[in-house]
């Protein structure tokens, strides 16, 4: 009886929530699934955002539970825009250029259904981000991969871009850091790609959402802060990960006033507006601890040292280290198995890992280990774990 | 330099979010606009929701910050199931048929996105709710309209339906009571509607928004739980008018467990999830206070009889009186002028109120105003300023 469009039938189910699932299924029948699955931070919130929260619903009146102005709370908008201003070192008006949206997947769906006409492609780089994947064919866009090599680091260049473009490109996908790879792109490509692009009149599309995880010197380049380019740059980001506020749904779009304008009629149809009580809370997590999101570094770029010195004692695994995010795309020698390393990993070493092949048909070989998830302890109790499996085997 | 296809460009501006700039502009110039725009009941949420969102912050733990399961934490999967059962009369299993989404817009988004092929058909009654019709044009379905008319009460019959029907007709949406119009649709209608479009395969979309809204013995139809339909009921709740709680943006799909499969990729790749503080007041909402939304029922309906009765007095104005949710669709007989009424009302008049030609072109002649949306006050203020504007006119 029901028919869904081949469009929406040939997309894989999500497989971070089908792991998770299993996880929580595990778990309840008396596993102990540690996880370094999932792109979510061993960090919560500052507790200045809670505190906010609990004065907002003594405080805030009715303004707190009714809709916002589409484009989000204008306390917000002005937070935003100073960051962007003092972290990123690129100027957007609050009140035409801005867009709040429920976390930054929403503001990659909202840039999708704005700018694309069915049939037209969007070149993204591979190993993928699922969602971005998922969000391009659910538009009714078709996904070109620009193929990236693990030899390179996954670095992407010009010429990788070059060999994705079609008379059809309409835009192509830039993560920088990469989910996921770790992958932090440099910055005289990303200038070669933006204006290469710019003269063609393909957009430019940069999910931030992981803009101020980077070490060993590396350094996040905000494309909009690129002299060259006119109105194709879309920047997405998100408080997510850098506020470890996953849950509470916060991202953005960052455009011209007219990319904007028109992103609003997607936004108003979507979700009217993102809930005000998170918009409340992510204005205080920027105006009150700004530095949060750095405060983290340290941890992260020790947790990735310590993810090396693992991954060094199992010879069939191997890390071309990347220095950003907190992601490890980590390739595994691992011949014969009926089904992926990933599921061996869950049910025998009580690992959550996540299956190189959720990024893309060619990467089977390799998994994503998030050395950002779990608490330390627990972290570190999951290398054993996997140390100690790939001994055994 | 920026193209934007011209299925986005061709959708009109968010009718409410340029009225509510206005107004806010206004009132920020020392006006005093009421308004009687927008569908936003004068409660709020019940302060034991607020109690249960305090007591989250303090003690709920990292789950509140983290993403939950794409389909929505499993307690208020259960509280909507048990909400469905019981006002409802439907069974729905809350672990396969049900997904909670940021408000019920976005219910709409995600069906839309699930089912519809390019250039499918989407049949809506008019005068409709914009954002159904945005929603449709942006997904890259055609919308064709439900001609109804105001000497029936904007009722709707099959034979109405049957004329907007073609081969390409994938979907028929059904909202009762509607928005705009405050029509309860007669449940044996409602059936007729149900088996014709069942026996052809086409999906009937439910927005349940309103469901709780009805006045002078008229009863809101649960779709799923008429007999006789098969797989293509979707019905789309919220929890926003209810429980007064719009800008805490929860709704939700209840549909066939194959549906609500194939809908939660949409959902990961648009959502991911819900927010879980908003999940968390919406399970406590339900849970707690199941019948709170009924005891506006009677306040609602006072409103009702007081706009009736200042309605009365404006000759020009004259209101099929409906009997749900919280508008009334007026017509006004004043020919000549240079913009809608309802952009006069806002600046001569101080009163806010929606142009018909949102609703529909063909419905510029009429006003939607909402009985609902002020304090009590405020309300009748705003009636005594129609009542004067017209009688200086």
């Amino acid at each position: 009886m029901i028919t869904i469009p081949d469009r929406v039938r040939s997309v894989a189910m999500p497989p971070i929530d089908a792991l998770n699932t299993h996880m929580s299924r595990m778990n309840a029948e008396g596993g102990d699934v540690i996880s370094l699955g999932q792109s979510v931070p061993f960090f919560g919130p500052p507790h200045q955002m809670l505190d906010a929260v609990r004065d907002a619903i003594d405080n805030f009146g009715p303004r707190l539970h009714t809709y916002g102005p589409d484009a989000g709370i204008p306390e917000l908008r002005h937070a935003l825009a100073r960051k962007l201003r003092e972290f990123n070192r690129v100027s957007f008006d609050p009140d035409t250029q801005l867009v709040v949206t429920p976390g930054s997947n929403q503001a990659f769906m909202v840039a999708m259904t704005t700018i694309l006409e069915q049939g037209d492609e969007v070149a993204i780089a591979s190993p993928y981000y699922f969602n971005h994947h998922m969000a391009i064919e659910l538009c009714g866009g078709v996904v070109r991969e620009i193929q990236l090599r693990e030899e390179d680091g996954f670095q992407m260049t010009m010429e990788d871009v070059e060999e994705a473009l079609t008379e059809r490109t309409r835009a192509v996908v830039i993560i920088s850091p990469n989910n996921p790879t770790g992958t932090v792109y440099r910055a005289e490509e990303i200038a070669t790609i933006t204006r290469e692009l710019t003269e063609r009149g393909i957009y430019i599309i940069c999910d931030d959402a992981y803009e101020v995880f980077c070490y060993d010197g590396a350094r996040h380049t905000s494309v909009a802060g690129l002299s060259g380019y006119v109105d194709n740059v879309i920047t997405l980001g998100s408080l997510s990960k850098t506020f470890g506020m996953t849950g509470w749904r916060i991202g953005y779009i960052a455009a011209s006033a007219e990319l904007c304008r028109q992103a609003l009629k997607v936004q108003d149809a979507m979700a009217i507006c993102a809930p005000i009580i998170s918009q409340v809370a992510a204005t205080a997590a920027l105006e009150q601890m700004p530095e949060y999101p750095l405060s983290m570094i340290s941890e992260l770029d020790e947790r990735r040292r310590v993810l090396e010195a693992a991954l060094d004692k199992i010879p069939v695994l191997h890390w071309n280290k990347t220095d950003g995010a907190l992601f490890a795309m980590v390739g595994a020698d691992v011949a014969g198995e009926d089904r992926e390393l990933a599921w061996e990993l869950l049910d025998r070493a009580q690992v959550l890992t996540v299956p190189g092949s959720a990024f893309g048909a060619q990467w089977g070989g390799f998994l994503r280990i998030s050395y950002g998830c779990s608490p330390r302890d627990r972290y570190e109790e999951a290398l054993s774990r996997l140390v100690e499996y790939f001994e055994r085997l």
